[in-house]
């Protein structure tokens, strides 16, 4: 059971910070430790046991509690958090972690009277530390949600529905529907399509402008499988490409084959961002590329690590990232190109597999 | 402009409290203040004028918060809460506010140490407080989302969308799929379809359980307009309605009637939940009422005020609220009646306008 070897690890943790237990209130880490997936939960963590370890939600979910978290004492309380620090001082806990990243200012008063006499210990990020490297649920997961939002793009394309006429709005909406019929259980997020010059505009929202001939159109969007979350940047021209569209595309798909050459196991983050940067930067467009390269991916759609220039740290295998450079020029279009990866020894495996030729429909 | 009239309703706040700005950081309440509808924004409002006050948003909307905030000086830098806690410093604030129930216990570090010098005080629930009460902007909104739902569920059921055979998951697509026709953005949650023996479960996830004759079939579902969600739920029969489900029916949209009836200018929020909740406790049902009788909705499907037994409060006009008692049987069928309303003086005005006759299809 996945979960159960997730809590495992995070047991060995709190050990090595030594914590008796952690009080995790993020709903995302409630979910990657236990497979809840209803709207309101808390867990506590015991560092010795899973048999001292209590989940907790309301009443809307007790019979959804039981099926998806049937391997944990379970709690119907609310607010779970003070209910589970009330819980780990009966319990004689002594120092309890909490996530103090996710717990307010004003929430963290609750806690310590719930948790009367109990030494309250910032533990800030155990389980996103965890969650940085995918187990193998995770990245069929997220392959299954790649693969919605390719068969969706290739649907849109064979039916024509990209042509002259179309509405942003009416496209955003043709590949939501047809990830949804791919297996995808929503959007990953709203979904950008942009064309001619909205394309310039880095998150731009579908609107009811129509696709006219000549226009570059970026698709930025994905899917949500098991919670699980794609993130996919094509952009293709209508029509015929005139040669600056040709030469803009050229200069990004090659930043974007320098970003995904850089991820190997070991290279600083910054230092992928600046592989792909720097293909921008020699070309005199450094100023039209305005965001970071690429972001973590998983049960977020936006996770640790970033790509990008500040970012920190070190690539790992099973790391799931984007690598998406892009060059704007205001008024007249952008370009933008992204994947969904998982870090590998040797090669990343490449999750999100629609073509990056560049594409004239 | 309705959001200068907003902000200086939350100056006139601030004044009362003797704080000299407040740093907004909950991007709905910066949506709320300023029109914003990006992903990452903050907000300092000062509290003397809107020209010392400073919007902030990262690179990704440079072009989007030129059209969507004109009104206030804007800032590009990331992250938004120190650039601004910088800001109010350089500014010579002496007395900031925070909005402690948003701010973690990790974020209120960085904010003390961007606001070097400043005096961090706690300011919970300020805008929050000014949005429990519509404008008619608002109230707005919410008629056109409560509308598009309307309409929705009455092409469902005029197309014969809940004949026996069809899935939970499809009839929960049609009804999404039907919002948008009718002008949503999205749902405005995860729409709840559940037939038969799911219907007993307050909040269940539709599945590929087919629709059979017979059957309770409970939908709770609502719009997205313009950043504001409807919430409304109905259950219908298929076939034909035995006795019992006839029985349930009349209790539950006897509760709501009695809710809908409490909802008066100055009653007690827990009063409100009392007398729904009365006509099924004296039924013998009050076990089976899991939930509060309602919620506040807005920019959050969930929010101010609660009507529940634990609430506080008196109702004041223009609160929008939802009326949702519920019976719910394990193992054979559960009814829900929910309506979004706004509170008047006299009546309430109803939004959801679909019947609570029973409806058998």
């Amino acid at each position: 059971m996945p979960h159960s070897t997730r809590r495992a690890a995070l047991r060995a943790t709190l050990r090595d910070r030594e914590l008796d237990a952690l009080l995790v209130t993020n709903l995302l880490n409630v979910r990657y430790l236990t497979g809840f997936t209803g709207s309101n939960a808390a867990l506590l963590v015991h560092a010795d046991s899973d048999d001292a370890s209590v989940f907790c939600t309301d009443g809307r979910y007790l019979t959804q509690a039981a099926a998806q978290v049937p391997d944990l004492e379970r709690v119907i309380d609310r607010p779970c958090d003070a209910a589970l620090a009330g819980r780990a001082a009966k319990a004689g806990t002594r120092r309890l972690g909490y996530e103090s990243h996710h717990v307010t200012v004003d929430g963290l008063d609750t806690l310590v009277d719930a948790a009367d006499g109990v030494e309250l210990a910032r533990a800030s990020g155990l389980v996103e530390r965890l969650r940085l490297v995918k187990d193998d649920a995770e990245v069929e997961a997220l392959r299954m949600a790649c693969a919605a939002a390719d068969r969706a793009l290739a649907g849109l394309v064979e039916h024509g529905g990209l042509r002259p006429g179309r509405t942003e709005k009416d496209i955003a909406r043709e590949l939501e529907s047809r990830m949804l019929d791919h297996g995808a259980s929503g959007p990953a997020f709203e979904s950008i399509v942009a064309a001619g010059a909205h394309s310039a505009v880095p998150h731009h929202r579908p609107t009811d402008a129509a696709v006219r001939d000549g226009d570059l159109v970026k698709l930025d969007f994905g899917a949500l499988v098991d919670g699980y979350h794609s993130d996919m940047t094509r952009t293709l021209v209508v029509g015929r490409a005139a040669d600056w569209q040709r030469d803009l595309y050229h200069l990004v798909a090659t930043s974007q084959a320098a970003g995904r050459a850089a991820l190997e196991v070991g290279t600083r983050v910054s230092d992928v961002d600046a592989a792909a940067r720097g293909v921008i930067d020699e070309a005199g467009y450094g100023d039209q590329f305005l965001h970071g390269l690429g972001h973590g991916v998983g049960l977020q759609i936006h996770e640790a690590p970033a790509l990008s220039k500040a970012g920190d740290g070190t690539l790992l295998p099973g790391m799931a990232v984007t690598v998406e450079p892009g060059v704007y020029l205001a008024g007249r279009g952008g370009v933008r190109i992204e994947d969904t990866l998982v870090v590998r020894e040797g090669a990343p495996e490449l999750l999100t597999l629609t073509t990056k030729e560049l594409v004239v429909v």
